[in-house]
Formats: C-alpha cells, structure tokens, sequence
C-alpha cells in the first residue's frame, strides 16, 4: 500500500525548472502561486530531494493563514510533514524545511549515512533508513503510508521526479508552464537523470486539464498505467 | 532586413524532444502533423541543424499532395527552401534533405568548412559560408532575406533553435506538448546550448494560444521583445 503520488513543477516553455547554476527563478505568478499552496495544505507530506534543499532552502510550509486554519479544524498539523530524500544524511541543521513552521519532519537516508549525522538529524525529524546506495522509493513510500501519510505531493528536483517515475509511482503530474525561454542542455528540467531510452517504456499520460494561468498555461496529466493504491 | 522566424518543436509532458540516444520518437499525432505540414507550406524556408540531419534524416518536403498543388497554383517550389546550418559541410551527399523532392537547398557552413566538401555539396545546395567557426545566424538570416525568404521556419533540433534564441531572432515559438515522460537530463530538449544564466536575459514569450490536440496540447507563444523586421 501506498499514498496516491501527486508531482508538482512549474517549468519554462523550453522546459527547464531554472537556470543551468540551478538558481532559483521566478516562473509562475500568483495564481500559480496560491494553486500550489492549496495543493500543499490538502496533502498529508511533501517532499523534495537533497539538492533541492541544499540549492533553494525550501520551508515547503502552507503560506496561507487561511489554509493552516483549515488545515487545524480538521485536526491537522499547520504543515505537511515534510520529507527529505537524502540518502546520505546531508540535510544541514539549519535548512528551512528542518526550523520553519510546525509539524513533522522525515529525513529518507540509506545505509551510506553516518551514524553522527542521522543522530544529529533525529532530533529535528524522524529518519528513515530505505535503502543501500540510493533511497528505495518503493519502500520509502510504503513507509509513509503506514505512518498514515495517504496523499504525497513531490515537489522537486528533477532527479528525485525522475527517480519517482521510473519507479511507476506517479498518479498525478501538473506542471505549470512559463512565458519564458531560459536553454541550456544542462539546466534542470522536471525529469532528469537517465531517462527512459525504449519508446515502450515511456510513462504514458492523459490529459486531465488545461488552463491558462498567470502568464503561463497549467497541465494536469493522469499517469495512464499506473495503478494507485489509494485515490 | 530577415525573415519572420518561426520555431517549432513537439516535447513530452517533461520537455524533451526525444530520449537520451537521440532516437526519433513520436511525441505528436496525426492532427499535429497535418499542422506542421500546413505551416511548412506557408514558409518560404525551412531549417534545421546538422545534428538533425545526422540523427534523423529528414526530407523536410511538404507531405500533403492539396499543400504542395496549393504552392504550384502560387508559382512556388513544391517544397519550401531547405536550410541546413552546417558549419562544416559535413552533411551527406545521401541526405534526404539533398535528394528527396524539388527544391531549393542552402547549406550554410563557415570557414571551417573544406573547399572539396563544399564543392561536393554545391552540385545539390546554394553554399552560404557565414562566419569563422559557428555559423552567424544573423548574417544568415539577412542573406536568406536577400534571395527572397520573408518566412522562415526552424524545426530544430535543440542546440540550433538556442542559438536562434539567444540571438534574439525568434518571433514565435510552437511547442505540441505530448502525453509522455521520457526522462533524462542529456535527452535533448526545444533550447539546448549553454541557456541563458541571468533572470533579466530570459527571452519573455506571450501565449497566443492553446489547443488540445491530438493526446496532448499546442501552445503557440509569441516572442515578447523582438521585434521582427517583417511579419
């Protein structure tokens, strides 16, 4: 069993999530903006990869006064629990998803991090330990789920989104695209790593919605063959 | 004086043109290409890269027999001029691009190229030589003008259209969004290249529209701050 897997990325018209030095760039508006808090506060986690938190310093908190309060009437924490994959424990003590905002935290490492550092990180979150090399996503996944987490939305980067769809656990993709060229064969985009080189193998999508948002257009695609555990 | 410069590509869901290996993979479907065919008829040019010809082959005529009757009742060639940006001449004398229907051919190259090679490739192609080692698109574009070219569409792959953006010559961008996740952060994707590094270089786009079509979605951006000699 496993939570239903939503991805969530706001790339360029070309296709990239930021700049070839991965630097943080503005690509949506405010209406994105306030779409991707709502879908954060109707999520029981999210999560993003260790590059992420070390490039952008994310909190991943709600900003919404009114959706912590929501999130609060309905007997939930103000924030997602907020996930880390990390396999070797380099979250630093002072990132923005360890120290900002209320609620819990998981740190996903494997058995390359050092005792000292999960240590450490332990008082801060709960760790996790999935994995020899790199975090075992299926089982990361099936983790959370029997800690109660049944919606999971992951926000980034494209090697962690990759990662999740080569291993068939995406339901949900939306990806807002941005009025904006940025280039760069090595810039990120929403999919990085190997890639798919099968045409057979390709995750295949169905169109759930279009619309235009900001300066840009919102694309929600189903994941066509996957099956979910939990809707 | 240059033409109006027309981009088009089709990309996954994950913005890549194709996978790792290069290989051409159907990311469209059959309205998408009567699309491009109808605007492949309506340019005077059409261009592409070396790397594509090497990779893919392509004749780059006009597929639909009403479209190529359409261009003969205007005095035009069946097929519009083929381009290649080729800055040493290396593309084969077996090409499709050379041999596959009338037309025009230009292969633009620089001094880097070998005088027997573009002695070779003269008996197929009008030979443009434009710059040292790259090819300068801009002295391109004004010669391409010059014999006539008023619409010119560039159909890829990555690297070249980066090129074009980065010079500030591209006045709208077609981009066919396809149903797929391919993956991959050495697959090719609409601008290669080295990107643009600073937010403030970004070339800003304004959507003109958006389409669902065939399993996935066109979106049709103008470029914002060009301004295009003719239209």
């Amino acid at each position: 069993m496993r939570p239903f897997v939503l991805v969530n990325v706001a790339m360029s018209a070309d296709g990239k999530l930021s700049t070839r030095e991965r630097r943080q760039v503005k690509i949506s508006g405010s209406d994105d903006f306030a779409r991707v808090d709502r879908m954060k506060a109707e999520c029981d986690a999210i999560m993003v990869g260790i590059g992420t938190v070390l490039a952008d310093d994310p909190s991943l908190t709600v900003k919404s006064p009114e959706l912590v309060r929501w999130r609060r009437e309905r007997g939930m924490d103000d924030h997602p629990v907020r996930v880390v994959v990390d396999s070797r424990a380099r979250t630093p003590l002072r990132a923005s998803i360890l120290t900002r905002g209320e609620g819990k935290r998981i740190i996903a490492c494997t058995a390359r991090a050092k005792p000292e550092d999960t240590r450490e990180l332990g008082r801060y979150a709960t760790i996790i330990s999935a994995g020899e090399e790199r975090v075992d996503l299926n089982r990361l996944v099936e983790e959370l789920y029997a800690t109660g987490i049944r919606r999971l939305m992951v926000e980034g980067g494209g090697q962690l989104i990759w990662s999740f769809f080569e291993a068939g656990l995406v339901d949900e993709f939306s990806c807002f695209v941005g009025n904006m060229i940025i280039g760069g064969s090595d810039a990120p985009t929403p999919a990085d790593g190997s890639g798919f080189v099968m045409e057979g193998d390709f995750c295949r999508l169905s169109l759930q919605e279009v619309k235009k948002m900001d300066e840009g257009v919102l694309l929600v695609w189903k994941v066509s063959e996957n099956s979910s555990v939990t809707g």
